[in-house]
């Protein structure tokens, strides 16, 4: 799991209640703003936007503006941005991920859920309003007292999806306000110098051995799929900056976590159009995607910033463009005819890109075993230097990256580590920095999420652990969560069955005793792409489950104050074999990690989960063991054998001395998942 | 569970599949039409509709209509609907529940699905084309290779949901066909002296004993509501027969199976506006509307056929009315300008009606105690009938009813009784005959679902029974059933959860082992209204669980050809008690019926499943069993006792002598849901 953007999800509100139920007064504090007073009291932290705002608003008067809305996203609607596009964090002082913030002629205003309350009152200064909701509602349930029937409310379409301009267009409209697009985005033009440059490092192509299909297949794939649609389109429109990344097999630097480069695509029928900045393509680059070509399968690298003029002057013609609507703006949509358009949910490239080929299956668990090598290092080395007292949640993480980055093929963190120590923990999405941070305590709790980008393969995994006496409490809720894993982990469902339908099962556990989690349950994940890979997992904006996607499988616990628990595998799709004939599908774990046996009471599984959980075990020896002692890494090789202990339903928690014959008698039932 | 018009929901599609996924050919048969050969063979079931074609070609003339669409619902969206709208069935002459048609002016089209196939054949003639599809795609890919471009498409735009209405008027206007409302019916217009006539039933009050509460409070109820409303509305415009029947507590017998009348209400902030015939109100009636009341909670009587200049010269005024989308046609919808209109997808009658208070539950219980006695009277019936060979699925059904008609305050069936032996009961939908039917023996499974209306409340229960020596495959199929029955039953999950989110909970048993079922899992039931009461139930559709719903719980299996099972209980949404706090909920099953121990493979059961069936055992006997005794029906009560003894782990199906110790041992746990 990573938070930066499932902030735009229903569910993350739930979670806000759940986790930050209890917001404290922050009149008396010193790291944090109070407007309230006069003169107001401004932490060192503020930012000073008067200039920026009072430039804004000039824009905004020459455009006849009454408001304008800055939301947080780039024109792909991509989970993370690049600094690039941070106009949001420019205008406002506030570098949060999630935040919209709207300008009026008077007052300025900035809607962030609770993970930001605090870093907003610590970040803006007090020309700024924080109101402490998300979502289009508030926004324009507040524009209509500021400002009168007839005003003009501006927005740049190409960072609005197409869903979320309609929402405000209509919200809008009903009470005779009007959403105005405005193609030119009026920060950037008060940004100026200021503005961090353009991207421009190298776009580049996967060697052949990290990409499960050659650009040219995947084209014939969706040029196959164009074909075969009942509407007939002549072309495919692609927003994401994943689409066009996995398209080509190219791979750049553009965006944090994420290897992408600011792109679109425009697959047409008969011709190949990309839109990059061409000078960032090497000469090897550009070979590659034009050797040997003939008219149809030649790419024409077209400059980014032409895409606009490009759709339009395509989409004059006799033409069908698909989109996928999750992740087209608005400013290209409105460029199209209505008649023009096929739109689905998502495009045929997001849909292809959620089922992984046998191939790409193989590259990601192996960044999988190799991931596991570096979280079982970095395992191994807090079990020694938490005692110690010299472990905290900052440097922690760095130790975890440099385990990852001595891995084969590393190419970074896949989102921001989340390294949490007792309370914090209870905060399922938090980061420490430099500055704040908890040290590591044999007394807490402690959760790690994190995940590498690999040239084969993109990892997320989360453990909780505990080195010295949990509570009973604590080791209930931890066993729980377990038992949500491994129920949802092992479930026979029929083939293209929902994720909604069955992410359940990894609560009822929690259910049972009056417990729950406030987040979603997993998401897709990419081969050397995006963390969350959309449109794979539990939501119910979620396509089908098929064989060969990849989803991660995470249930939690959190206690507002004290700890948190969360247990996140990633799960291949595959067949189920089934006593009766029929295609069902069911999870294979590829995240081979131990969970903590500190942490579980065995007493609470069934003879099942028992089963399941051991030969879960013996398949992480048998994948990550042998990898370990190729490294010769002989002490974490032995911390793996007693963490992978069978164990008994007999045995208390520390089973250590779980007897061998469990071993044998496993091997005898011959289990299989 | 019953089907007329389940048929719309998606999963019926997924059903047919299952059910009938083999048509055979018809060809040689003397009770289908043979259209391929000539002269064409009709069998005497096939009705001639040359005349009523021609009739209606005429009209579309008249109206410049190249095609003109008779779908199968009312003006109110009924499930089940009145003679008097049997248009579809007049002018095709297949009177099956569902299926839609089209006539253009070549051809003549009927779309239904596959329970309805054979029946289709014995009963038009060759004027008419079958489509064994169902859904707008195909009637629209079919209409756009028979009429040309800029053709027109006629419909009554009061028997079309707004969302049907709009799929169809948008796949036309992509492909240059316009969708055109035309208010006046034309089946109508030709149909003639031959309709049948207008229901003219005294339309009456429901006693007070069988009321949750007043009209009065439940009209102070909505306009609470109203006035709550961000979007202020004036108004609330009912257009489902439920939601005036609920509102006024007023019941009629219009429509089969339901004691509704053909009614709207527009209920605005200062009047009230009931729409239906003022001859059939006695006296009596309207002084109950009426008495001593002061003008905003005075009902106006106006007729049925001023609804739409009424609700036109009100939505003239500075109004705002507030609709529930699925069930206003779009013939009321287009009337209101589209910015005085507040859409929800259910009206707050709806949703406050799903609800239901103390005394609706205290009622809805105490019809299921007394529809119990009369089901088990009916199992002891057959268990010494059937033996003797004497009875067939339609006679069995109509002791069934026989049986019921002597319970109190029953006021018929809920829905036409499915009653079906052996391979029938592979047919979900099946109901039999007095011409077709097949009788029922001790060798093949039996397979009830029925239903009654009572003043009280409305009921719906499916048994499964074999009163022979049942196949190995056969009790698995059905303990598993039963097991998915149980385990959604004592679910413990979070209040707000929607259905969807746990209803994989009744299929995990047979999914397991590799099977499923094509149906939903459940609906919501009305007292004394709706058997189907949208918006409860376990459906995407659905709105989230709430304390106090009553919904069925009724997995099944089905081997097309061989046999089917199901097993449907009523179930009370009620607050869970759970270890940790927090606001849970589960069910409590208020049918009270036992489960056949002769299908039993007690085996099968963990020890929680096998305590939970003992646990609601005692509850039949300690509810069902005082009735049984106060009745003097010693037979059934002894009957009783024998299948509600608890079964044992350790025993075999047949478990009659399973030991009193168990029922102390339960006693002692005090074991409670």
């Amino acid at each position: 799991m990573a938070w930066a953007r499932w902030g735009s999800h229903p569910w993350l509100v739930l979670l806000c209640v759940y986790a930050w139920g209890h917001p404290k007064s922050l009149d008396q504090r010193e790291d944090v703003r109070n407007c309230s007073i006069s003169p107001p009291y401004l932490p060192v932290t503020a930012v000073n936007t008067t200039a920026q705002l009072t430039a804004l608003r000039q824009q905004m008067y020459i455009h006849n503006l009454s408001a304008y809305i800055v939301p947080d996203t780039d024109a792909h609607m991509s989970e993370y941005i690049g600094e690039y596009d941070q106009r949001r964090a420019w205008i406002t002082g506030f570098t949060g991920s999630a935040g919209v913030a709207v300008v009026t002629m008077g007052k300025a205003s900035l809607w962030t859920d609770s993970r930001y309350w605090t870093q907003a009152e610590r970040q803006m200064d007090c020309n700024w309003e924080l109101h402490k909701e998300v979502g289009t509602t508030p926004i324009v349930t507040w524009l209509l007292t500021e400002i009168p029937v007839g005003a003009r409310v501006g927005v740049d379409p190409f960072l609005f999806s197409i869903n979320s301009w309609e929402s405000y267009a209509k919200a809008l409209q009903v009470s005779d306000r009007e959403l105005l697009s405005i193609p030119v985005n009026l920060v950037d033009l008060v940004w100026g110098s200021e503005r961090p440059p353009v991207p421009s490092e190298p776009i580049y192509a996967l060697q052949e051995a990290f990409t499960g299909s050659t650009w040219q297949e995947k084209v014939a794939g969706i040029r196959s799929q164009m074909q075969k649609h009942l509407e007939a389109p002549t072309a495919v429109l692609l927003s994401a900056l994943d689409e066009t990344a996995w398209l080509f097999n190219l791979r750049g630097s553009d965006i944090p976590y994420n290897p992408f480069f600011y792109s679109y695509t425009l697959l047409t029928d008969s011709s190949i159009r990309l839109f990059a900045n061409k000078s960032r393509f090497s000469s090897e680059t550009l070979q590659y995607l034009n050797s040997g070509c003939t008219g149809p399968l030649c790419v024409q690298v077209e400059d980014y910033s032409q895409v606009s003029g490009s759709v339009q002057a395509y989409a004059s013609g006799d033409v069908k463009i698909w989109i996928g609507t999750s992740y087209t703006s608005y400013g290209l949509y409105e460029l199209i005819p209505k008649e023009k358009l096929i739109e689905d949910t998502y495009s045929p490239v997001m849909v292809t890109k959620a089922v992984k080929n046998s191939k790409e299956q193989t590259l990601l668990r192996a960044s999988h075993v190799r991931d596991a090598v570096a979280v079982i290092r970095y395992l191994v080395w807090l079990e020694k230097n938490v005692p110690q007292g010299t472990v905290d949640e900052f440097s922690g993480a760095e130790q975890l990256e440099k385990f990852r980055g001595e891995e084969e093929f590393f190419s970074g963190s896949s989102f921001e580590t989340i390294s949490a120590s007792g309370l914090n923990a209870a905060l399922a999405h938090y980061s420490p920095t430099r500055e704040l941070h908890r040290k590591l305590s044999s007394d807490e709790i402690y959760l790690l999420d994190s995940g590498g980008q690999y040239w084969d393969g993109t990892t997320d995994v989360t453990r909780t652990v505990h080195w010295g006496t949990p509570s009973a409490f604590q080791k209930e809720a931890y066993t729980r969560v377990l038992i949500g894993n491994i129920d949802l982990s092992r479930l026979v469902f029929p083939a293209a069955t929902s994720g909604r339908m069955v992410e359940a099962f990894a609560r009822k556990a929690l259910w049972d005793v009056g417990l729950n989690y406030g987040h979603g349950t997993g998401h897709g994940i990419g081969n050397f792409l995006c963390v969350h890979e959309w449109p794979v997992g539990f939501q119910s904006s979620n396509i089908a489950m098929a064989k060969g996607m990849f989803t991660s499988i995470e249930p939690g616990y959190y206690l507002d104050g004290e700890f948190g628990i969360r247990l996140e595998d990633v799960a291949l799709v595959v067949e189920a074999k089934t006593k009766y004939p029929g295609t069902y599908l069911t999870f294979e774990v590829v995240s081979l990690v131990p969970y903590d046996r500190n942490l579980i009471d065995v007493s609470l599984l069934s003879s099942e989960q028992l089963q399941y959980l051991n030969r879960y075990y013996q398949i992480i020896r048998e994948k990550v063991g042998p990898e370990l002692q190729r490294r010769q890494l002989q002490e974490e090789f032995s911390w793996l054998q007693r963490h992978t202990e069978p164990l008994t339903a007999r045995a208390g928690p520390t089973t250590s001395l779980a007897p061998l014959v469990t071993v044998s008698a496993l091997a005898i039932l011959g289990w299989s998942v």
